[in-house]
């Protein structure tokens, strides 16, 4: 398509944005900020890293990208308004993956709320995409990693884990069924529910604003994981925080996933084999990344609508080295049934 | 290093910004924008397509990263704010070569005035950089491609194509010297000069929303080179321009650049060998890229300060198929001594 073919395409394909007022085609896009500032986050992906092309659909990939930066738009308590797109591609990559992922690009910008404003694009051996995301935080001040207070609230606006619970499936090769069930099997519900949080996760990007309105003292979008996230929230804030492992949500098709893993996969030696289905699916809530829900500390005293759970504390800082981050009292220490195989 | 120990050391190097409310270390970063609009651009630059690691060090890379998207700020008449930027690199690369591209990004983005608000890290088989740019008009319309009225100057704020011929000296091992002047020979002072604008090209951006208060019509930085970028202006304003090339500024490092390649290249068989060297000078500043000048269209009773050089005018556009632009009045069909050679 030539570069040109290939931005014209695009820009043809992503929306607008109510705030843009010069998009694609100009040295660079202009968008209004009324309130005064804007919010800013740039994520970069990279095939065989971040993404697989045998794994996800373009439209995934595009969708996700966007997702990535979004989230973090969302976890300041902002309203995204605006995506600038970098993407380097092969050459021979059909035009129809371009516009694949152009439109999922798109969708998932409008979920949002927020227009595609930039891009550049580049000819490279591998697809490679880096994300900004603008946003508008309307007035209020952003929600830190850095204000958690002892005594506050830890609450999730999402399920957790399922992204993780795909790409152990994806990354086991279990995700279409064993070879003993047949070549080119239907994935199973559960599988098919973990598969598509992984490609493709749908943040609650409204829930972000909404907790800043509550008064959330600290946010962040789990990206990397739940307890590595509140890691940073403690760390930022200077305190510690402990998590109910029986507050965790954790959803039927959760456990169902993990029981395919745990059906197919060697035991870990170091996994207590008389629980093992319920270990591997809270490890994949305490440490799977990628599902981009919000995780927030609330005042003790903040009545929150249902969408959140309290699933633990804001504690004083207990001085001890370590994450600050602590499941039932005790720091976690489990690695689910999977861990000890995927990482030989 | 690994990632948050990088994003620390970068952190730690860069300016923060006058504007900068949140910067590097929360989900995302928080910029004001008190003219209630932000600019905003993305380049992506990929090595051995964008950059050599074996050409340019680390320092010239960041710097030439960051001015590549500030140019385009100031081509819209706005003054750099802050940069947000995505680095993928090998693990093994020496730190000290981390720190490098660190310090000329900070440096670049001094330069302009900007901060470096937030980024994002990853590992990668080659260096891929990403860098958005952000700015502010401060409340004057942005100055676009599509303004160029007939009867309008064009003017250039800065020489041109000594990019280029850093390149083509690089590209045909000329740089510091043939085999035949020994090894390891110092670059001529014309070739260290273009080799600088080639590796750190130093963009005038406070030219950028000067000529918009002038009354700058349209506006685009040389990046593709100036016919091309020209054609640009052309196209969106539907117009034709035509340069008068005894106006453009020809270096005298430009011109000894010229002559260190037409002396060890063979004669491209399209070239006029009667004034191969001043041909192959002038090939450059046509469409030599990278220089990142502005080039600019005002209205012909503009008062122009000395930094800018009309270089010619812009017509009814005539219809004619082709980019719009022409030199002393016809269509530009040279290629320069090397051309040949160099696509060879």
């Amino acid at each position: 398509m030539g570069e040109w073919g290939i931005i014209a395409a695009l820009a043809a394909r992503v929306p607008t944005g109510p705030l843009t007022e010069i998009g694609i085609g100009d040295d660079a896009a202009v968008l209004a900020t009324p309130s005064g500032s804007v919010v800013a986050a740039v994520d970069l992906l990279l095939e065989n890293r971040h993404f697989r092309l045998d794994w996800s659909p373009a439209y995934d990939i595009g969708a996700k990208a966007a997702a990535r930066s979004l989230a973090d738009i969302a976890a300041m308590g902002a309203v995204g308004t605006a995506l600038l797109v970098g993407l380097a591609a092969p050459p021979a990559l059909p035009a129809g993956w371009l516009t694949g992922l152009a439109d999922g690009l798109a969708a998932e910008a409008a979920r949002a709320g927020a227009g595609v404003i930039g891009g550049d694009t580049s000819r490279a051996d591998t697809v490679t995409l880096s994300v900004t995301a603008l946003g508008d935080l309307a007035g209020r001040p952003p929600v830190r990693r850095s204000g958690a207070r002892p005594g506050d609230v830890v609450a999730v606006n999402d399920h957790l884990g399922a992204s993780a619970a795909g790409l152990a499936l994806l990354t086991a090769g279990l995700a279409y069924g064993s070879a003993a069930d047949g070549p080119a099997a239907e994935p199973s519900p559960a599988a098919a529910y973990v598969l598509e949080a992984h490609r493709r996760p749908q943040p609650s990007y409204e829930d972000g604003p909404a907790a800043a309105r509550l008064g959330a003292t600290a946010m962040i979008d789990v990206s990397d994981g739940l307890l590595a996230d509140l890691g940073h929230i403690a760390s930022a804030s200077g305190v510690s925080i402990d998590v109910a492992a029986s507050a965790l949500p954790i959803s039927i098709g959760l456990r169902e996933a993990a029981r395919i893993v745990e059906a197919k996969m060697p035991r870990s030696s170091v996994t207590d084999a008389a629980d093992t289905t319920s270990d591997t699916a809270l490890h994949w809530v305490l440490t799977g990344g990628e599902d981009h829900a919000l995780v927030a500390t609330f005042p003790p005293a903040t009545d929150l609508p249902s969408n959140w759970r309290v699933i633990g504390t804001v504690q004083s800082s207990t001085g001890h080295p370590g994450t600050g981050v602590t499941v039932d009292g005790a720091p976690y220490a489990g690695t689910g049934g999977w861990e000890h195989f995927r990482d030989s």
